[in-house]
Protein backbone atom coordinates (compact mmCIF):
# COMPACT_ATOMS: atom_id res chain seq x y z
CA UNK A 1 0.00 0.00 0.00
CA UNK A 2 1.71 3.34 -0.89
CA UNK A 3 0.11 6.48 1.19
CA UNK A 4 0.76 10.04 -0.08
CA UNK A 5 0.86 12.31 3.05
CA UNK A 6 -0.81 15.95 3.36
CA UNK A 7 0.07 17.88 5.61
CA UNK A 8 2.65 18.03 8.34
CA UNK A 9 1.18 19.25 12.08
CA UNK A 10 0.64 17.46 15.01
CA UNK A 11 -2.14 15.01 13.70
CA UNK A 12 0.29 14.51 10.45
CA UNK A 13 2.90 13.69 12.41
CA UNK A 14 1.76 11.39 14.34
CA UNK A 15 -0.36 9.73 11.50
CA UNK A 16 3.07 9.61 9.46
CA UNK A 17 5.24 7.76 12.35
CA UNK A 18 2.13 5.25 13.23
CA UNK A 19 1.38 4.38 9.67
CA UNK A 20 5.49 3.64 9.39
CA UNK A 21 5.45 1.11 12.17
CA UNK A 22 2.42 -0.61 10.44
CA UNK A 23 4.10 -1.09 7.42
CA UNK A 24 2.40 1.34 5.73
CA UNK A 25 4.73 2.93 3.02
CA UNK A 26 4.27 6.73 3.14
CA UNK A 27 6.11 7.72 -0.42
CA UNK A 28 5.69 11.06 -0.51
CA UNK A 29 5.28 14.21 1.83
CA UNK A 30 3.72 17.92 0.78
CA UNK A 31 2.85 20.84 2.79
CA UNK A 32 2.24 24.47 2.86
CA UNK A 33 5.00 24.74 5.32
CA UNK A 34 7.65 23.10 3.10
CA UNK A 35 10.43 23.18 5.57
CA UNK A 36 8.19 20.99 7.88
CA UNK A 37 7.60 18.35 5.03
CA UNK A 38 11.15 18.30 4.25
CA UNK A 39 11.63 17.57 8.80
CA UNK A 40 8.94 15.17 8.46
CA UNK A 41 10.26 13.32 5.44
CA UNK A 42 13.27 13.10 6.46
CA UNK A 43 12.72 10.84 9.44
CA UNK A 44 10.13 8.61 7.37
CA UNK A 45 12.20 8.64 4.61
CA UNK A 46 9.85 10.09 1.76
CA UNK A 47 10.51 12.25 -0.68
CA UNK A 48 9.20 15.77 -0.69
CA UNK A 49 7.09 17.59 -2.80
CA UNK A 50 6.83 21.02 -3.60
CA UNK A 51 4.04 21.14 -5.67
CA UNK A 52 0.43 19.28 -5.37
CA UNK A 53 0.84 18.11 -9.09
CA UNK A 54 3.73 16.36 -8.41
CA UNK A 55 1.77 13.47 -6.43
CA UNK A 56 2.27 10.05 -6.95
CA UNK A 57 -0.50 8.61 -9.16
CA UNK A 58 -0.09 5.07 -8.74
CA UNK A 59 -0.30 5.94 -4.65
CA UNK A 60 -3.39 3.78 -3.08
CA UNK A 61 -4.28 6.47 -0.48
CA UNK A 62 -3.74 10.12 -0.34
CA UNK A 63 -3.90 11.55 3.08
CA UNK A 64 -5.08 14.98 3.67
CA UNK A 65 -3.74 15.77 7.48
CA UNK A 66 -4.60 19.61 7.18
CA UNK A 67 -6.24 22.86 8.58
CA UNK A 68 -10.01 22.17 7.89
CA UNK A 69 -10.32 25.57 5.98
CA UNK A 70 -7.78 24.37 3.70
CA UNK A 71 -9.48 20.80 2.40
CA UNK A 72 -11.78 21.98 -0.18
CA UNK A 73 -9.17 23.61 -1.72
CA UNK A 74 -5.98 21.24 -1.58
CA UNK A 75 -9.11 19.25 -2.67
CA UNK A 76 -9.13 20.89 -5.73
CA UNK A 77 -5.57 21.00 -6.27
CA UNK A 78 -5.58 17.18 -6.34
CA UNK A 79 -8.79 16.47 -8.62
CA UNK A 80 -8.50 13.82 -10.75
CA UNK A 81 -6.10 11.11 -8.13
CA UNK A 82 -7.16 8.05 -9.01
CA UNK A 83 -6.39 6.58 -5.59
CA UNK A 84 -8.51 7.28 -2.37
CA UNK A 85 -9.22 9.83 -1.18
CA UNK A 86 -9.10 11.15 2.98
CA UNK A 87 -9.22 13.37 5.06
CA UNK A 88 -8.72 13.52 9.39
CA UNK A 89 -10.78 16.13 10.17
CA UNK A 90 -14.00 15.60 12.56
CA UNK A 91 -15.81 18.95 11.73
CA UNK A 92 -15.59 18.35 7.93
CA UNK A 93 -18.00 16.18 5.54
CA UNK A 94 -17.65 13.59 3.42
CA UNK A 95 -18.99 15.71 0.81
CA UNK A 96 -16.46 17.72 0.45
CA UNK A 97 -14.53 15.31 -1.99
CA UNK A 98 -17.80 14.58 -3.72
CA UNK A 99 -16.94 16.78 -6.68
CA UNK A 100 -13.42 15.73 -7.76
CA UNK A 101 -13.09 12.09 -6.45
CA UNK A 102 -14.53 8.75 -7.66
CA UNK A 103 -13.44 7.18 -4.45
CA UNK A 104 -13.01 9.26 -1.13
CA UNK A 105 -13.66 8.75 2.48
CA UNK A 106 -12.52 9.87 5.98
CA UNK A 107 -10.36 8.36 8.94
CA UNK A 108 -10.69 10.61 12.10
CA UNK A 109 -8.54 9.34 15.15
CA UNK A 110 -10.31 10.44 17.80
CA UNK A 111 -7.36 11.98 20.22
CA UNK A 112 -5.72 15.18 21.01
CA UNK A 113 -1.88 14.63 19.59
CA UNK A 114 0.97 17.10 20.53
CA UNK A 115 4.27 17.13 18.89
CA UNK A 116 5.84 16.69 22.42
CA UNK A 117 4.39 13.34 23.52
CA UNK A 118 3.97 10.21 21.91
CA UNK A 119 0.59 8.43 21.67
CA UNK A 120 -0.58 4.88 21.92
CA UNK A 121 -2.38 4.29 18.59
CA UNK A 122 -3.73 1.14 19.12
CA UNK A 123 -6.16 2.52 21.61
CA UNK A 124 -7.73 5.40 19.34
CA UNK A 125 -10.71 5.40 18.05
CA UNK A 126 -10.89 6.07 14.81
CA UNK A 127 -14.04 6.67 13.10
CA UNK A 128 -13.97 6.43 9.54
CA UNK A 129 -16.17 7.02 6.33
CA UNK A 130 -16.38 6.80 2.71
CA UNK A 131 -18.50 7.21 -0.10
CA UNK A 132 -18.60 3.32 -1.01
CA UNK A 133 -19.29 0.10 0.66
CA UNK A 134 -16.04 -1.30 -1.39
CA UNK A 135 -14.06 2.49 -0.74
CA UNK A 136 -15.08 1.76 3.36
CA UNK A 137 -13.84 -1.71 3.24
CA UNK A 138 -10.09 -0.50 1.82
CA UNK A 139 -10.08 2.34 4.31
CA UNK A 140 -11.48 -0.24 7.23
CA UNK A 141 -8.02 -2.29 6.39
CA UNK A 142 -5.44 0.84 6.53
CA UNK A 143 -7.38 2.14 9.75
CA UNK A 144 -7.08 -1.66 10.86
CA UNK A 145 -3.24 -1.78 10.94
CA UNK A 146 -3.30 1.68 13.52
CA UNK A 147 -5.90 0.93 15.61
CA UNK A 148 -8.10 -1.81 17.32
CA UNK A 149 -11.25 0.35 17.53
CA UNK A 150 -12.50 1.26 13.79
CA UNK A 151 -15.55 2.35 14.00
CA UNK A 152 -18.11 3.46 10.83
CA UNK A 153 -19.07 7.10 11.60
CA UNK A 154 -21.51 9.25 9.08
CA UNK A 155 -20.02 12.80 8.77
CA UNK A 156 -23.15 13.85 11.09
CA UNK A 157 -22.54 11.61 14.08
CA UNK A 158 -18.89 12.59 13.57
CA UNK A 159 -19.73 16.53 14.31
CA UNK A 160 -20.74 15.63 16.81
CA UNK A 161 -18.09 13.74 18.32
CA UNK A 162 -15.76 16.42 17.20
CA UNK A 163 -17.91 19.02 19.43
CA UNK A 164 -18.20 16.31 22.08
CA UNK A 165 -14.49 16.27 22.21
CA UNK A 166 -14.12 19.59 22.28
CA UNK A 167 -15.90 19.31 25.77
CA UNK A 168 -13.97 16.64 26.97
CA UNK A 169 -10.59 17.64 25.66
CA UNK A 170 -9.85 21.41 24.60
CA UNK A 171 -11.92 22.69 27.61
CA UNK A 172 -10.84 20.43 30.07
CA UNK A 173 -7.65 21.34 29.15
CA UNK A 174 -8.43 25.11 29.80
CA UNK A 175 -9.71 24.02 33.45
CA UNK A 176 -6.38 23.16 33.80
CA UNK A 177 -5.05 26.21 32.58
CA UNK A 178 -7.18 28.01 34.88
CA UNK A 179 -6.46 25.96 37.65
CA UNK A 180 -2.60 26.39 37.24
CA UNK A 181 -2.91 30.13 36.82
CA UNK A 182 -4.72 30.54 40.08
CA UNK A 183 -2.13 28.45 41.89
CA UNK A 184 0.75 30.58 40.44
CA UNK A 185 -0.89 33.41 41.86
CA UNK A 186 -0.70 32.06 44.82
CA UNK A 187 2.97 30.71 44.44
CA UNK A 188 1.43 26.97 44.63
CA UNK A 189 2.83 24.74 42.70
CA UNK A 190 0.91 22.69 39.78
CA UNK A 191 2.30 19.60 41.12
CA UNK A 192 -0.18 19.88 43.60
CA UNK A 193 -2.79 19.10 41.19
CA UNK A 194 -1.64 16.75 39.10
CA UNK A 195 -2.46 13.59 40.86
CA UNK A 196 -6.34 14.65 40.92
CA UNK A 197 -6.47 15.63 37.44
CA UNK A 198 -5.44 11.76 36.68
CA UNK A 199 -7.71 10.40 39.15
CA UNK A 200 -10.34 12.47 37.90
CA UNK A 201 -10.22 10.58 34.63
CA UNK A 202 -9.29 7.89 35.33
CA UNK A 203 -12.38 7.76 37.44
CA UNK A 204 -14.98 8.21 34.59
CA UNK A 205 -12.89 5.48 32.10
CA UNK A 206 -15.52 2.62 34.23
CA UNK A 207 -18.12 4.66 35.63
CA UNK A 208 -20.76 7.65 33.85
CA UNK A 209 -19.32 11.12 34.85
CA UNK A 210 -22.77 12.40 36.13
CA UNK A 211 -22.54 9.19 38.65
CA UNK A 212 -18.99 10.01 40.05
CA UNK A 213 -19.64 13.94 40.22
CA UNK A 214 -18.37 15.78 43.67
CA UNK A 215 -17.62 19.49 44.98
CA UNK A 216 -19.64 22.21 46.61
CA UNK A 217 -22.27 22.67 43.58
CA UNK A 218 -23.04 18.88 43.31
CA UNK A 219 -23.76 18.88 46.95
CA UNK A 220 -25.80 22.35 47.10
CA UNK A 221 -23.12 23.54 49.39
CA UNK A 222 -23.91 27.34 49.59
CA UNK A 223 -21.31 28.69 51.83
CA UNK A 224 -18.53 27.28 49.77
CA UNK A 225 -19.87 28.57 46.67
CA UNK A 226 -19.98 31.80 48.17
CA UNK A 227 -16.84 31.46 50.05
CA UNK A 228 -15.41 30.44 46.61
CA UNK A 229 -17.11 33.36 44.46
CA UNK A 230 -15.77 35.69 46.98
CA UNK A 231 -11.99 34.73 46.31
CA UNK A 232 -13.09 35.32 42.29
CA UNK A 233 -13.88 38.58 42.70
CA UNK A 234 -11.22 40.43 41.55
CA UNK A 235 -11.11 37.73 38.32
CA UNK A 236 -14.76 38.55 36.61
CA UNK A 237 -13.78 35.75 33.35
CA UNK A 238 -13.10 33.15 36.49
CA UNK A 239 -16.19 33.92 38.53
CA UNK A 240 -18.12 33.92 35.21
CA UNK A 241 -16.93 30.20 33.99
CA UNK A 242 -16.96 29.59 38.62
CA UNK A 243 -20.76 30.70 38.22
CA UNK A 244 -21.87 29.29 34.93
CA UNK A 245 -20.68 26.22 35.23
CA UNK A 246 -21.89 25.94 39.18
CA UNK A 247 -25.27 26.39 38.05
CA UNK A 248 -24.96 23.87 35.03
CA UNK A 249 -24.20 21.09 37.87
CA UNK A 250 -27.27 21.72 40.01
CA UNK A 251 -29.48 21.66 36.94
CA UNK A 252 -28.07 18.24 36.20
CA UNK A 253 -28.95 17.05 40.23
CA UNK A 254 -32.57 18.09 39.08
CA UNK B 1 -1.32 5.79 68.14
CA UNK B 2 -5.00 5.63 69.01
CA UNK B 3 -7.35 7.89 66.50
CA UNK B 4 -11.34 8.27 66.71
CA UNK B 5 -12.63 9.09 63.07
CA UNK B 6 -15.66 11.52 63.38
CA UNK B 7 -17.60 10.78 59.69
CA UNK B 8 -18.72 7.80 57.75
CA UNK B 9 -18.18 9.44 53.94
CA UNK B 10 -15.99 9.27 51.04
CA UNK B 11 -13.31 10.45 52.48
CA UNK B 12 -13.69 9.14 55.78
CA UNK B 13 -14.00 5.92 54.55
CA UNK B 14 -11.00 5.91 52.32
CA UNK B 15 -8.96 7.44 55.01
CA UNK B 16 -9.82 4.46 57.10
CA UNK B 17 -9.00 2.29 54.99
CA UNK B 18 -5.44 3.37 53.93
CA UNK B 19 -4.96 4.69 58.09
CA UNK B 20 -5.61 1.31 58.92
CA UNK B 21 -3.66 -0.28 56.05
CA UNK B 22 -0.67 2.02 57.58
CA UNK B 23 -0.77 0.74 60.58
CA UNK B 24 -3.32 3.22 62.84
CA UNK B 25 -5.32 1.98 65.12
CA UNK B 26 -8.86 3.72 64.75
CA UNK B 27 -10.74 2.71 67.78
CA UNK B 28 -13.70 4.62 67.28
CA UNK B 29 -16.27 5.81 64.84
CA UNK B 30 -19.13 8.39 64.94
CA UNK B 31 -21.04 9.18 62.08
CA UNK B 32 -24.77 11.04 61.99
CA UNK B 33 -25.69 8.25 59.93
CA UNK B 34 -25.07 5.63 62.79
CA UNK B 35 -26.16 2.79 59.97
CA UNK B 36 -22.60 3.86 57.78
CA UNK B 37 -20.64 4.31 60.84
CA UNK B 38 -21.90 0.79 62.16
CA UNK B 39 -20.85 -0.71 58.38
CA UNK B 40 -17.43 0.82 58.22
CA UNK B 41 -16.75 0.23 61.45
CA UNK B 42 -17.28 -3.21 61.17
CA UNK B 43 -15.25 -3.61 58.66
CA UNK B 44 -12.12 -1.64 60.60
CA UNK B 45 -12.96 -3.58 63.61
CA UNK B 46 -13.63 -0.16 65.41
CA UNK B 47 -16.23 0.75 68.19
CA UNK B 48 -19.34 2.66 66.97
CA UNK B 49 -20.27 5.44 69.09
CA UNK B 50 -23.90 7.14 69.41
CA UNK B 51 -22.78 9.85 70.79
CA UNK B 52 -19.91 12.29 70.52
CA UNK B 53 -19.57 12.48 74.59
CA UNK B 54 -18.75 8.98 74.41
CA UNK B 55 -15.16 9.52 72.88
CA UNK B 56 -11.88 8.05 73.99
CA UNK B 57 -10.20 10.85 76.17
CA UNK B 58 -7.11 8.83 75.58
CA UNK B 59 -7.12 9.07 71.93
CA UNK B 60 -4.09 10.75 70.54
CA UNK B 61 -6.25 12.19 67.41
CA UNK B 62 -9.33 12.97 66.54
CA UNK B 63 -10.35 13.19 62.72
CA UNK B 64 -13.86 15.02 61.91
CA UNK B 65 -14.05 13.53 58.05
CA UNK B 66 -17.58 15.38 57.82
CA UNK B 67 -19.55 17.85 55.68
CA UNK B 68 -17.57 21.64 56.07
CA UNK B 69 -20.79 23.22 57.43
CA UNK B 70 -21.19 20.85 60.25
CA UNK B 71 -17.36 21.11 61.55
CA UNK B 72 -17.89 24.01 63.92
CA UNK B 73 -21.31 22.18 65.94
CA UNK B 74 -19.29 18.85 66.03
CA UNK B 75 -16.49 20.77 67.13
CA UNK B 76 -18.28 22.57 69.88
CA UNK B 77 -19.51 18.78 70.94
CA UNK B 78 -16.12 17.89 71.53
CA UNK B 79 -14.65 20.57 73.14
CA UNK B 80 -12.54 19.34 75.69
CA UNK B 81 -10.46 16.85 73.82
CA UNK B 82 -6.73 16.21 74.66
CA UNK B 83 -5.48 14.77 72.18
CA UNK B 84 -5.03 16.39 68.56
CA UNK B 85 -8.17 17.17 66.77
CA UNK B 86 -7.97 18.05 62.96
CA UNK B 87 -10.82 17.81 59.98
CA UNK B 88 -9.97 17.03 56.84
CA UNK B 89 -11.55 20.08 54.75
CA UNK B 90 -10.52 22.07 52.18
CA UNK B 91 -12.21 25.03 52.65
CA UNK B 92 -12.67 25.20 56.69
CA UNK B 93 -10.35 27.54 58.43
CA UNK B 94 -7.85 26.26 60.87
CA UNK B 95 -8.83 28.86 62.97
CA UNK B 96 -12.53 26.76 63.30
CA UNK B 97 -10.82 24.78 66.39
CA UNK B 98 -9.45 27.65 68.40
CA UNK B 99 -11.86 28.44 70.91
CA UNK B 100 -11.79 24.53 72.23
CA UNK B 101 -8.55 22.52 71.63
CA UNK B 102 -5.45 23.16 72.65
CA UNK B 103 -4.08 21.09 70.13
CA UNK B 104 -5.56 21.29 66.62
CA UNK B 105 -4.77 21.19 62.86
CA UNK B 106 -5.43 20.34 59.39
CA UNK B 107 -5.37 17.25 57.04
CA UNK B 108 -6.19 17.73 54.34
CA UNK B 109 -5.89 14.95 51.62
CA UNK B 110 -6.21 16.29 47.88
CA UNK B 111 -7.91 13.87 46.06
CA UNK B 112 -11.46 13.18 44.46
CA UNK B 113 -12.53 10.02 46.58
CA UNK B 114 -15.38 7.55 45.39
CA UNK B 115 -16.94 4.74 47.54
CA UNK B 116 -16.55 2.67 43.96
CA UNK B 117 -13.00 3.41 43.26
CA UNK B 118 -9.91 2.57 45.02
CA UNK B 119 -6.94 5.29 45.54
CA UNK B 120 -3.62 4.69 45.95
CA UNK B 121 -2.96 7.46 49.11
CA UNK B 122 0.64 7.44 48.61
CA UNK B 123 0.33 9.52 45.72
CA UNK B 124 -1.71 12.01 47.17
CA UNK B 125 -0.85 15.30 48.29
CA UNK B 126 -1.77 15.80 51.91
CA UNK B 127 -1.80 19.66 53.20
CA UNK B 128 -1.00 19.57 56.60
CA UNK B 129 -1.75 22.69 59.37
CA UNK B 130 -1.38 22.92 62.73
CA UNK B 131 -1.63 25.62 65.31
CA UNK B 132 1.72 24.97 67.29
CA UNK B 133 4.55 23.52 65.57
CA UNK B 134 4.84 20.39 67.64
CA UNK B 135 1.29 19.66 66.84
CA UNK B 136 2.44 20.03 63.08
CA UNK B 137 5.43 17.72 63.52
CA UNK B 138 2.78 14.81 65.39
CA UNK B 139 0.44 15.75 62.04
CA UNK B 140 3.39 14.85 59.72
CA UNK B 141 4.29 11.70 61.24
CA UNK B 142 0.68 10.57 60.89
CA UNK B 143 0.19 11.96 57.51
CA UNK B 144 3.42 10.65 55.81
CA UNK B 145 2.08 7.16 57.05
CA UNK B 146 -0.51 7.32 54.15
CA UNK B 147 1.55 9.65 51.51
CA UNK B 148 5.31 10.52 50.52
CA UNK B 149 3.75 14.01 49.31
CA UNK B 150 3.09 16.04 52.72
CA UNK B 151 2.97 19.37 52.34
CA UNK B 152 2.82 22.62 55.11
CA UNK B 153 -0.16 24.61 53.40
CA UNK B 154 -1.95 27.88 55.66
CA UNK B 155 -5.64 28.08 55.44
CA UNK B 156 -5.62 30.88 53.16
CA UNK B 157 -3.53 28.82 50.44
CA UNK B 158 -5.57 25.78 51.49
CA UNK B 159 -8.24 27.75 50.09
CA UNK B 160 -7.17 28.51 46.65
CA UNK B 161 -5.68 24.92 46.56
CA UNK B 162 -9.30 23.90 47.19
CA UNK B 163 -10.84 26.19 44.33
CA UNK B 164 -7.91 24.90 42.14
CA UNK B 165 -9.44 21.48 42.24
CA UNK B 166 -12.69 22.84 42.05
CA UNK B 167 -11.84 24.19 38.09
CA UNK B 168 -9.49 21.33 37.67
CA UNK B 169 -11.62 17.95 39.69
CA UNK B 170 -15.51 19.20 39.88
CA UNK B 171 -15.81 21.14 36.59
CA UNK B 172 -13.79 18.89 34.73
CA UNK B 173 -15.82 15.95 35.60
CA UNK B 174 -18.67 17.92 34.43
CA UNK B 175 -17.72 19.01 31.28
CA UNK B 176 -17.16 15.10 30.98
CA UNK B 177 -20.97 14.62 31.98
CA UNK B 178 -22.24 17.07 29.29
CA UNK B 179 -19.93 16.02 26.47
CA UNK B 180 -21.41 12.28 27.65
CA UNK B 181 -24.69 13.45 27.33
CA UNK B 182 -24.34 15.25 24.34
CA UNK B 183 -23.54 11.87 22.68
CA UNK B 184 -25.99 9.71 24.51
CA UNK B 185 -28.53 12.32 22.64
CA UNK B 186 -27.29 10.75 19.43
CA UNK B 187 -26.58 7.34 20.48
CA UNK B 188 -22.98 7.46 20.24
CA UNK B 189 -21.19 5.30 23.07
CA UNK B 190 -19.13 7.53 25.84
CA UNK B 191 -16.46 4.22 25.64
CA UNK B 192 -15.55 6.70 22.05
CA UNK B 193 -14.33 9.44 24.11
CA UNK B 194 -12.85 8.20 26.79
CA UNK B 195 -9.43 7.51 25.49
CA UNK B 196 -9.39 11.57 24.58
CA UNK B 197 -10.11 12.20 28.51
CA UNK B 198 -7.48 10.17 29.44
CA UNK B 199 -4.90 11.25 27.03
CA UNK B 200 -5.61 14.88 27.92
CA UNK B 201 -4.92 14.23 31.50
CA UNK B 202 -2.14 12.53 31.35
CA UNK B 203 -0.73 15.02 29.02
CA UNK B 204 -0.55 17.90 31.64
CA UNK B 205 1.28 15.53 33.69
CA UNK B 206 4.87 16.54 32.44
CA UNK B 207 3.39 19.92 30.73
CA UNK B 208 1.54 22.90 31.77
CA UNK B 209 -1.66 22.88 30.26
CA UNK B 210 -1.30 26.52 28.65
CA UNK B 211 1.51 24.88 26.71
CA UNK B 212 -0.53 21.81 25.17
CA UNK B 213 -4.10 23.60 24.74
CA UNK B 214 -5.66 22.40 21.20
CA UNK B 215 -8.97 22.76 19.49
CA UNK B 216 -10.87 25.02 17.30
CA UNK B 217 -10.79 28.34 19.84
CA UNK B 218 -6.64 28.43 20.34
CA UNK B 219 -6.34 28.50 16.73
CA UNK B 220 -9.04 30.98 16.09
CA UNK B 221 -10.81 28.47 13.21
CA UNK B 222 -14.10 30.56 13.16
CA UNK B 223 -15.75 28.60 10.67
CA UNK B 224 -15.82 25.40 13.02
CA UNK B 225 -16.44 27.40 16.12
CA UNK B 226 -19.82 28.58 14.04
CA UNK B 227 -20.87 25.18 13.11
CA UNK B 228 -20.08 24.19 16.78
CA UNK B 229 -22.58 26.97 17.79
CA UNK B 230 -25.07 25.90 15.19
CA UNK B 231 -25.16 22.62 16.51
CA UNK B 232 -25.89 23.96 20.34
CA UNK B 233 -28.90 26.29 19.04
CA UNK B 234 -31.67 24.01 20.62
CA UNK B 235 -29.24 23.56 23.63
CA UNK B 236 -28.76 26.89 25.34
CA UNK B 237 -27.21 26.00 28.25
CA UNK B 238 -24.53 24.22 26.36
CA UNK B 239 -23.95 27.29 23.93
CA UNK B 240 -23.61 29.31 26.99
CA UNK B 241 -20.81 27.27 28.29
CA UNK B 242 -19.35 26.55 24.87
CA UNK B 243 -19.30 30.19 24.13
CA UNK B 244 -17.67 31.36 27.68
CA UNK B 245 -14.73 28.85 27.60
CA UNK B 246 -14.12 29.58 23.95
CA UNK B 247 -13.93 33.21 24.74
CA UNK B 248 -11.53 32.25 27.94
CA UNK B 249 -9.20 29.80 25.89
CA UNK B 250 -9.09 32.77 22.97
CA UNK B 251 -7.93 35.52 25.63
CA UNK B 252 -5.03 32.95 26.78
CA UNK B 253 -3.34 33.33 23.29
CA UNK B 254 -3.18 37.32 23.76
Amino acid sequence: MKTVLVGSGNVATHLAFALQEAGVAIVQVWSKHIQNAKTLAKEIKAEVIANLSEIDKQADFCILSIKDDAIPTVAKELAGFKGIILHTSGAVSLAVFEKHFRKYGVLYPLQTFSIKKDVDFNKIPICIEANTNETLESIRQLAEKLSGNVVPVDSEKRKILHLAAVFACNFTNHLYALSSDLLADYELDFDMIRPLILETAEKVQHALPNEVQTGPAIRNDEQTLKKHKELLLKQPQLLTIYETLSESIKKTKK
